[in-house]
C-alpha cells in the first residue's frame, strides 16, 4: 500500500476523513506541523543545525516531525485530488525554464528558490 | 530519476546546494511555502476551500504551491539524510499505538492528528 | 516600561539578547509561535473557533500562544529597528489607498487582506 | 485611535469583519503573513540579515511585513477578546519563573525561548 493510501485508510478508520480532514483544516495542520519542526532547528547555529542528526533525540524527532508534516501534505493533495510526485515534476520542468544553467547575471533576488 | 535526486541535481547544478540549501534556510523556505499555500485558502469558506479545484486558476495555483512545499520537504529531508517515506510509515505505526480505533473514550485533544 | 523594553530585558538579563535573538532565529520563533497557535485551532469547525473563549482551558492556552507570538514579533521588530506601532499605521493609510470603500467592483482576489 | 480600533474600523468599512475575519481565517491570514516575512530573511546568511535595514528595499518589505503580521495578530486579538498588551505582560512574569536569572544549570532544551 502506498502512503497515500496508507494514510486515508488510517483516516477512514477512525472517522477522521470527513470529520476533520477538510482542505482548510488540513492546511492548518501542515502549517503547525511545519512550526513544529522550525521549533528544533530555531536557536541552533548553523553549523549546529548541519549536525542535527547526529544528536540521537534530535535526530528522532526531526525524522517524526519531518513525517508529521509529510503525513499533512500528503492528505491534502489526496483530499485535493493532486498527485504530488506529478505536480513536483511539472514544476521542475518550469523552474528549469525560470533558473536556466550557466546564467552570468547576478544572483537573482529569488536565489536558492525551486 | 526519483524526486529527491532531480532536486539534488537541480540544486547542484546552480551552486545553490552548498551555498543556500542549509537545514535552516530549507525549513524557512518551506515554511514560507506553505504560507504561500495558506494564503490560497485563508479566506474561503469551508465549501469554497472543498470545491477548489473547480477553479482552474486557483487549481493551477495550488499545484504549484504543494509542488513547491514538496520540494522544500525533499530537499530538507535529503540534506539531513532521512528518508522520508520510511519515515512516514514508521510514523503511522506509532500512531496506531497511539489512536486505536474501536477506541470508545471521548475524542482526545489531539483528534485528527496523524 | 513598555513592552518591547522589558522583552528587551529579559533577554539581557540571560545573555539570550546577542547569543539567540538573530533576526533568522526570531522570524523562525514567530514562526513556530504561530505554529502552536494554529494547533489550536486546526481541528475546530467554525463555530467552534468562534466560541473558543467560552472554554477556559482553551481560553488560557490562546491568551498564552497570542502572547507569545507578541512577543517574538516585538523582539524581531526591536533587533531590526522597527516601529511596529508606526509601520502598522502606515501600511493602513497604503491599505487605505490599495481597497477603498465604496468600491463597487467585484471582490478582489486579495478580499480581506488588511 | 489606537491599532486594533483603527483595525476594526477598516475593516467593517469594508464588510469585511464579520465576512472574512473569523478566528480560523484571521490565523491562516497571520501564519500567511509571516510566510512572507519568512520568505524575506530565507536565504540570507545570518550576517546579511543583521544587515538586512541597511538594504533600503529589503528594508521597506520587512516594514511592511511586520505591519501586516502585526495587523492580524491584532484583529485575533480583538475578535477573541483578548487584550494583546496585558497577555504579553501576564506571559513575561510567568517566563519570569521558568527562566530565573542567575541560573546555573545547563543551558536547556528551550534556550532562548520568551
Amino acid at each position: 500500500m502506498d502512503l497515500r493510501d496508507a494514510l486515508r485508510a488510517f483516516a477512514k478508520a477512525r472517522d477522521w476523513d470527513d470529520r476533520y480532514h477538510t482542505p482548510k483544516n488540513l492546511v492548518m495542520a501542515l502549517s503547525a506541523e511545519v512550526g513544529e519542526l522550525t521549533d528544533l532547528f530555531q536557536w541552533l547555529t548553523p553549523e549546529e543545525a548541519q549536525n542535527a542528526m547526529q544528536d540521537p533525540e534530535l535526530a528522532w524527532n526531526v525524522r517524526d516531525e519531518l513525517a508529521d508534516v509529510m503525513h499533512y501534505l500528503t492528505r491534502l493533495a489526496d483530499k485535493l485530488g493532486v498527485d504530488l510526485v506529478e505536480a513536483s515534476f511539472a514544476k521542475i520542468e518550469r523552474n528549469e525554464q525560470r533558473f536556466p544553467t550557466g546564467d552570468l547575471r547576478p544572483v537573482p533576488v529569488e536565489k536558492g528558490e525551486m
